[in-house]
């Protein structure tokens, strides 16, 4: 099984500070790159990462605020200068696509590939986009202004093929993918073998969510129960609840709260105000309420089993 | 004398390296911060390098291709988290204004402060802003859309009044800025003491020209005669000179020739195609044509005498 890897490309906020770049993650998934928000400078974090423009083919945007989408036009323009020749789906809500247009209009006229805007309702929880490998499902957050969060469920893989009960019953090749999606064997003397004897069960499909930026809401916590790996916002401490709620975003205790109550596997924080000096709080905060918790970072790297 | 001050925060071209950022600069003159081109990332070099966001008053922009704009939007933004409430002037291109119009309506509604686009006319060689410092002109550049670059002259200043001589012959204070201004003094038994007894001339005014992007114009050097620092793009070396041609850019070669023919102090040269692996090489073949230049580079900062 090919691992999942969520790559952290900037997890600080809206006001820039030496120690953050504005929100942008990649998950990886064999070999396809899902973009999540698009902050400035992207392009620079994912030459240092070593993360090939040209393999993101769908960039999923929470809401149409700067910190999470002024690396888009940058990127979209040496996307075109690299060559590229696939079309790029970007998902966000319809509140971007005028910004788009215009960064398309203005900025890439001729380029050799498609740019193809896909609107996100974001208050309702439903599947925006899937293909082989997995499903992107919204999630509602409550925001200063129209604002999805993104679940991303792989799909349940098929069962392996034992090799020596191919041989054994010498079941032709043609047979496989049947027995794999669930059909038994009948030997050639009438004796069924069952679907169970002939395979061992598939790894269980992973998850990630995506929570920012949002106001601690835990209907949330329902959409996304039992994910495996959570990126939840924590902008500010519980002793700054009050900005927190003015601002419409979540504190640590707040996001610590959704992992548990959403029984994920692990909690990942960021989306740190610029006032925060020591994050090291954040994490003390957040781990009194789920322990399995640890602090987002530019460039951290992360597989998730 | 207070220095005038050149501060590169990028000096890549269009496709990223991790060597090179796009082009932005700043020119420091009396405590202001008049910026050149803003391409994506600039935000994080002021802050590396300790340049206050709210010291920029002006911005000119020489063309509208997104790696001298798309440093835009995310500045504009952070100054109103910063508190900004002092205008902002925007000289560039007309082509540039939609871009803007769109990033201010959609991500700047309800800011503190105003901003206040300048068209400015790229075939023309005139002032397009001057304040009490100095005259900035635009210098026609000839790129693939239009393109003006910038020469920013240092107004003169006044004479220096020698104190000995107001002690001397008892001149009030109330006449001291008329002999700066070039007035003579007579004094009370009609003896008249001529204005450059009574000061000292002032330093040379100094003068800063940023030419790019362009494809070689002789045109230039006349209009930059005697500039004490010239910043002129490089885009490649003399054996890509069909690629300088044809992308409508200039080699290092021909930067020096313009340098050489402008009677320039000094050169500087940049926008480094993402194809040059070794600038040094750069370095050489302008030094073959005018020995006083330099290579820019990131978080380079230089006085101008």
């Amino acid at each position: 099984m090919s691992p999942i890897t969520l790559h952290i490309l900037g997890c600080g906020s809206a006001k820039p500070t030496l120690n953050h770049l504005p929100s942008a993650q990649i998950l990886e998934m064999r070999g396809k790159y899902y973009m999540i928000d698009c902050g400035e400078g992207v392009q620079t974090t994912m030459q240092r990462m070593k993360l090939g423009m040209l393999k993101v083919g769908h960039i999923f945007i929470s809401h149409n605020h700067g910190d999470h989408v002024f690396g888009l036009p940058g990127l979209i323009s040496t996307m075109a200068l690299l060559g590229r020749t696939a079309q790029l789906h970007i998902h966000g809500p319809q509140e971007l696509e005028e910004f788009l247009n215009i960064v398309l209009k203005v900025y890439c006229e001729g380029i050799d590939y498609e740019v193809l805007f896909h609107p996100v309702r974001t208050r309702e929880h439903y599947i925006i986009y899937e293909d082989r490998s997995v499903e992107v499902w919204s999630i509602p957050m409550n925001h200063r202004v129209p604002c999805a969060g993104f679940l991303f469920k792989e799909k349940q893989a098929l069962p392996h093929i034992k090799r020596e009960m191919i041989e054994a019953f010498n079941i032709p090749v043609s047979q496989i993918n049947n027995i794999k999606a669930g059909a038994s064997w009948t030997t050639e003397d009438g004796t069924v073998i069952p679907h169970e004897r002939l395979t061992t069960p598939a790894e269980a499909a992973r998850s990630y969510a995506y929570c920012s930026d949002t106001r601690y809401t835990l209907d949330v916590a329902t959409m996304i129960k039992g994910v495996d790996l959570l990126y939840h916002e924590a902008t500010f401490p519980q002793e700054l609840l009050a900005q927190a709620k003015k601002t419409m975003h979540s504190t640590a205790h707040e996001a610590a709260l959704i992992a548990k109550n959403a029984e994920a596997k692990k909690l990942i924080i960021g989306h740190y105000s610029a006032r925060i000096k020591d994050e090291s709080l954040l994490l003390k905060e957040a781990k009194e309420v789920f322990e399995n918790t640890i602090l987002a970072s530019e460039r951290l790297k992360m597989d998730i089993f």
